[in-house]
């Protein structure tokens, strides 16, 4: 009977913020552009998804006695079981931890992305400030603006480093324009960075530490540690803050993801909140978004998990993601792109090429050099949508996770062509 | 190395109102107690749960050609085919509506309840006001309360009829206190509700229609069908406010679950939203919680929803729940407790029998009476939760879902042998 309507509706300070993200009106464009190869999307690689696992796993819980408990509600903070396999696996990399206590204090969550929300939404208010690494994750940024959070970016040095000296002159001007009390968490994706790919050093994440402590700023931090298992040949050997006496007085969320490494289809993350009221405060609010991630999820995984096949499809998918990257980073060196002056380092995991162009080329979204791309038929990120403050407009964020080889290598071509046309 | 800490956290605001939900201090009460039989939780029945279903189609999808898509990430709306098969099923129930049209404008969410958050987030700041039916659905009056939004009853008769002339008075005193203007919705769960099990008559709801467009408060309506389609024996007549030309002017929300009635492990809701702007917000804040719900188990729904296996599935619970609820009133009505001055209607769908206690008698989470049934070994939600205002302390809900019929036989003995002691 009735059509849908314009609105009339009057919406909160939190609806009038929500945005469409920036990135949905670079698909849009793209969407335009029939035959476009796209490197912007950090989805995964459709080829090596485990279609048998998954298949054999849900034929095993069907065959099990007794009542299929994994088909029904399941609790609130997660699977007890799949919560002991995490902690277990956690313990593995940073063996001071006590495992029986992080399952105590690990919750699952739809992706690590409901975990990052329900951390800032407890923590935050509007107005309220959170430091983060530079570039850094930019749906979390995007999520930082939704809520009315400001980021302020880690200051680093020309290699991309973490600038200590930087960092303290930076609190001690927020000292000074009263904002430090409205500091309230530190942000930073450690691992095979979304989007650098780089790792944060030990020495670099105690740096943020002991300049924080210097200033008095005891304040939570939340580790993302999302591309962790997705190293090429050795896992990266910095510890996380978990392990790090310079964080020990910290309030610490470790976040990651079992789907990254899986299959992203089944949505499945986790943090493991050192801080039990902390940790309460998000298990709240989760009650009030869903009241639990979907049980059967979990039950997959921890099956998975348990019998091996986890680690069997992130040893599949390794080499596999090692051979992608190296396609794309070896096309766009045979092309000649840094002959034009174009900088990247070529990345030891993770799913991302962080290209750094000459100073001058703007890359950024309404930029000619990114309608170019469009019209040649390739698709990035705008590098400038993955800094808190003050985004430089020359940087590329490449996925190569998705295309397949021949496709990136013409992705690639395509992208050094314009690249030679502006250059 | 560091050990779990005790906070030194500072809270955002909706941190410090984060509350552990009521009904947890419920279950860790019952949970000291071995033997106990849960008339509480929700949950479904697990002996019908569609194991064979779910390994089917799972095994459906591993054996199509192409890439496993359903593994991947999907969009941040829902998949577009089950998107289309919802649409055409809500078309089947309301003739006026057009399928492509909602199909374009339902969301996927992570159970309905997320639905109903993104909601009351882009439309309500703290201190605004949001009408609600009288019972109404526990978990949503907690979470208005953890966003700091207040519930205000739509006022009922003594039949537990919506009453037209007494929310007139109370719209009336509202304008009079200043408070329509933060009036920001009104819902009901209109279909076997949980918890009375009433359905909402079309009178029912145009009157609320009528009454709120007499005072000029075109505000956005959520309507919850979780339960229409759990009916016993024939679906219940009334439309829902798509269908009903008192509520055409206004913004709406219509918001069901698949896994109420299929498999609750699979956690798949879903909202058809009247509205451009309002599903917009709520896309866009649901991009932050999680950028989309589990592709996987959406791609399962898809094919179950597609291939009859739906309808299947719901024509073998509804005779199984509809002797179960009869099993439960049964026993009640065999052992005295209507002759102890107790009233219940028994139900024609939903999961829950709603009983009103004699007026002096307190069966509220601390009362003795409550006390009595744990100890007893037999455990039921009391019904002042399910009040957003003015809370009777007489009322009990039973959930007939999950026990076998051996077992609610015992519990309902249980609760009269209590109800006879304090009677």
């Amino acid at each position: 009977m009735h059509s849908v309507n314009s609105s009339s509706v009057s919406f909160s300070a939190l609806g009038r913020r929500a945005e469409p993200p920036t990135i949905a009106r670079l698909m849009s464009m793209a969407l335009e552009q029939k035959g476009l190869l796209s490197l912007a999307v950090g989805f995964t690689d459709n080829r090596t998804l485990p279609v048998r696992g998954v298949k054999a796993t849900v034929e095993v819980l069907a065959g099990q006695g007794g009542e299929p408990e994994y088909l029904q509600y399941g609790t609130n903070q997660g699977r007890p079981g799949l919560r002991q396999l995490l902690a277990e696996r956690l313990v593995m990399a940073e063996p001071e931890l006590k495992a029986n206590a992080v399952a105590e204090s690990l919750m699952i969550t739809n992706g690590s992305q409901q975990a990052l929300y329900l951390a800032i939404q407890v923590l935050c208010d509007p107005g309220d400030i959170v430091l983060v690494d530079r570039p850094s994750y930019f749906v979390f940024l995007e999520m930082l603006t939704g809520l009315g959070v400001q980021a302020r970016s880690i200051p680093v040095n020309a290699a991309g480093q973490i600038d200590g000296k930087a960092l303290r002159q930076s609190l001690v001007e927020m000292e000074k324009n009263g904002e430090t009390k409205r500091l309230k968490a530190v942000y930073f994706v450690s691992y095979f960075s979304n989007p650098s790919a780089r790792s944060l050093a030990e020495s670099e994440k105690n740096t943020v530490a002991q300049v924080l402590t210097e200033r008095g700023l005891i304040i939570p931090v939340l580790e993302d540690a999302a591309y962790r298992d997705l190293y090429f040949r050795q896992p990266e050997a910095a510890r996380s803050v978990l392990g790090l006496s310079a964080w020990e007085a910290f309030p610490k969320l470790y976040l990651s993801t079992l789907t990254k490494s899986f299959a992203t289809g089944l949505k499945i993350g986790y943090g493991f909140c050192s801080d039990k009221a902390w940790l309460k405060k998000m298990l709240h609010v989760k009650g009030h978004h869903d009241f639990g991630t979907a049980n059967f999820n979990q039950a997959i995984f921890e099956h998975v998990l348990a019998g091996g096949g986890f680690e069997a499809q992130l040893a599949r998918i390794r080499p596999a993601y090692e051979a992608k990257m190296r396609c794309l980073h070896s096309v766009l060196k045979a092309e000649g792109l840094s002959a034009l002056g174009w900088r990247w380092a070529e990345p030891t995991g993770g799913l991302y090429l962080w290209l750094e162009a000459p100073p001058a080329l703007d890359t950024s979204m309404d930029s000619a050099f990114c309608h170019a791309c469009i019209r040649e038929g390739v698709l990035y990120v705008p590098g400038d949508l993955c800094f808190g403050d003050v985004a430089p407009k020359n940087f590329v964020r490449l996925s190569f996770g998705v295309l397949s080889e021949s496709d990136l290598v013409e992705a690639g071509r395509r992208f050094v062509t314009v690249a030679k046309r502006f250059g």
